[in-house]
């Protein structure tokens, strides 16, 4: 077979959403560095940014804004089943199923050639996989859910559905810059999925369901929760040299969360991470991971392997520490990346509507002219 | 961008389950014609050799057979989540969402690299899709699901769930022959989405679950369904050439059912689907809609639009006919497909598992170099 059978490098489709050059870790949303949308933007000014090209006025912000904090409620169907799953089921599995429920209960799940409404969908989807996340940090614990609030920007709204306290100003602050990072990423794997899904003319949540299981992946999504396993196993600052001498020097191991298809250099995104990851530990008076993740990164960029191989911490690496200085359970790390990138699968859906079918082909090599044998002759 | 956005002849894979000639009509499985296995096997046949690139012997069938059947059933869980959807819930939706579900279940749906381990699963899920797509069909009507039986093959077993009755043989047969016709082809675009999937390590039934998500588009699986719409809509063998003249040689519709990606001669499963939608034309007294089918494919293939492009039935447009003449419900037409089409996905899940992940790239073409204005300014 070709040797491409990871497709790198076959352009699929022209995106107005995002730009990559790997080789000097630069990443732009519609025009914007990934560096001033953390520094300055919301989620739903990101979200208006890659729907429309340009940035929302106040008016257009705050209209965005309110229609997903009120379409953010979720059926009582959809509630209940999410209650009577086993507590122990990974929290992507349950968003999965409560993303693929929630479309018996939106009357435009079936529409789909009409772009606008396509949007009207994706705003749906958005607050709706917020609070499928938050009502499953609370169901898995034996907790009711808490409904969303109208009032709130949607990472204020996550934070709220939490706990139903006045949400935390720092927590939703690294949640939003946190949300802001992870919104799109070109053609990455789940993305790459809901264009699939999308272009048999299928509908989107069909395609969203399909990039929550892509995402779902330790290659992928799943990476974050993988790093954050890796530095529980270390514990200790000190430890750091001698599991990497062990497990990856002379393991066969891999460092969950560095190293990356497309960033050949740092990774932006891991760069402003590391920062408020840094601050974080600062302010909650617990710098422990933080400390064993630095070290760690610092290990391995100064090791021949890690650098013939241009190696660097990825976004999912420094957002485990972020994730889990906030109290997130482990196994909500992905949700919480499924939380933003929302934004750039559907974005990416509504990119591809009435598109091409994608139907790459195969190389049979199996047997060939044979003839049926009856069943008691075999 | 390249013109390859549909991903025309790029070789993503080797495998060894199907091979197609487009240009002759051919289609083998793991090297038998499709003709030959559909004259001779069963489904469960045909999923051993998908999987194990030999048919098996009497007693490695009747043990996949009763593996499948003894693992049919599903929970009482997801029975309550059907019984709580409307019951104006696309049967694709509730495919998608009860698949997805069903992980919560299953013990080793976590299991992301143990090959035998995935293949239980399949099996598994093969006779849950079964149980599912007859249970539904029952719910939407306001009746108790059945469960399955373990002494019946799937096709039968699936006959048997939809009534409690002792299992029709024609209707057995005619299932079967369905099942076994459209169990596999290659790189399709529900196929090569459980593909995707899987590349990022993720586990089988998210990559079922996208692969149905794929399958339910208008333009793959979803055919089956608008093709018998399209023929209602005709409604009589003599509406059939004014209907062709007004709606697709003087209007912009398309014939559902009709033009293959890869087919550019006869599509042989069309062929024999044919045959068989004649003989239960006959047996039950109605030729109506197979007489329409004939009739449109013939004014189709007289014209010179047809003709240049190669454009013939497909495997869609006399399925329609056979599952409309067994009185299913048009809404189950493509799950009924995905009942057959688990045994593809899951052979090429595993074919995919540990391989390497699959992220193609995009061309950019929105702005660049823009700065950050404050919202007020905008």
């Amino acid at each position: 077979m070709s040797n491409k059978g990871g497709l790198e490098g076959v352009v699929v489709a022209d995106i107005t959403t995002s730009f990559i050059d790997g080789t000097i870790g630069k990443l732009i949303y519609s025009g914007y560095t990934i560096e001033d949308l953390a520094e300055n933007a919301t989620f739903e000014e990101v979200l208006f940014l890659l729907f429309n090209v340009r940035l929302p006025n106040r008016q257009e912000y705050e209209d965005l804004r309110a229609t997903i904090a009120k379409n953010a409620t979720i059926p009582d169907a959809v509630i209940a089943m999410m209650k009577s799953l086993p507590k122990t089921t990974p929290a992507m599995a349950v968003l999965r199923t409560a993303v693929s429920m929630l479309s018996a209960y939106d009357e435009d799940a079936e529409n789909l050639t009409d772009k606008e409404v396509a949007k009207a969908k994706a705003f749906r989807l958005t607050g709706q996989i917020t609070t499928i996340c938050a009502a499953w940090m609370r169901i898995a614990k034996g907790q009711d859910p808490i409904a969303p609030r109208d009032d709130l920007g949607l990472a204020q709204n996550f934070v709220y559905m939490m706990s139903g306290e006045e949400p935390d100003e720092t927590a939703s602050a690294a949640i939003n810059v946190y949300l802001v990072l992870l919104a799109e990423h070109g053609m990455n794997a789940s993305t790459f999925a809901t264009r699939v899904i999308t272009a048999t003319g299928s509908d989107m949540h069909s395609a969203i369901v399909g990039g929550i299981g892509a995402l779902k992946g330790p290659s992928h999504g799943g990476a974050n929760s993988e790093a954050m396993k890796m530095f529980l196993e270390i514990g200790d600052v000190d430890n750091v040299v001698p599991w990497f001498e062990k497990n990856i020097k002379n393991g066969d191991r891999r460092i969950m969360g560095i190293g990356h298809r497309v960033y050949k250099a740092n990774d932006p995104r891991a760069d402003v991470l590391k920062k408020h990851a840094g601050a974080l530990a600062q302010s909650s008076g617990n710098s422990k991971w933080y400390d064993i993740a630095v070290k760690l990164s610092d290990t391995a960029r100064a090791d021949d392997y890690f650098i013939e191989r241009n190696l660097y911490a990825n976004v999912d690496y420094y957002s485990a520490i972020v994730l889990y200085t906030l109290d997130l359970d482990i196994d909500m790390f992905t949700p919480l990346f499924a939380m933003s990138r929302i934004a750039g699968w559907s974005a990416h859906v509504i990119g591809q509507m009435s598109g091409r079918l994608i139907r790459p082909t195969a190389n049979y090599v199996g047997p060939e002219d044979l003839k049926w044998t009856p069943i008691d002759e075999r």
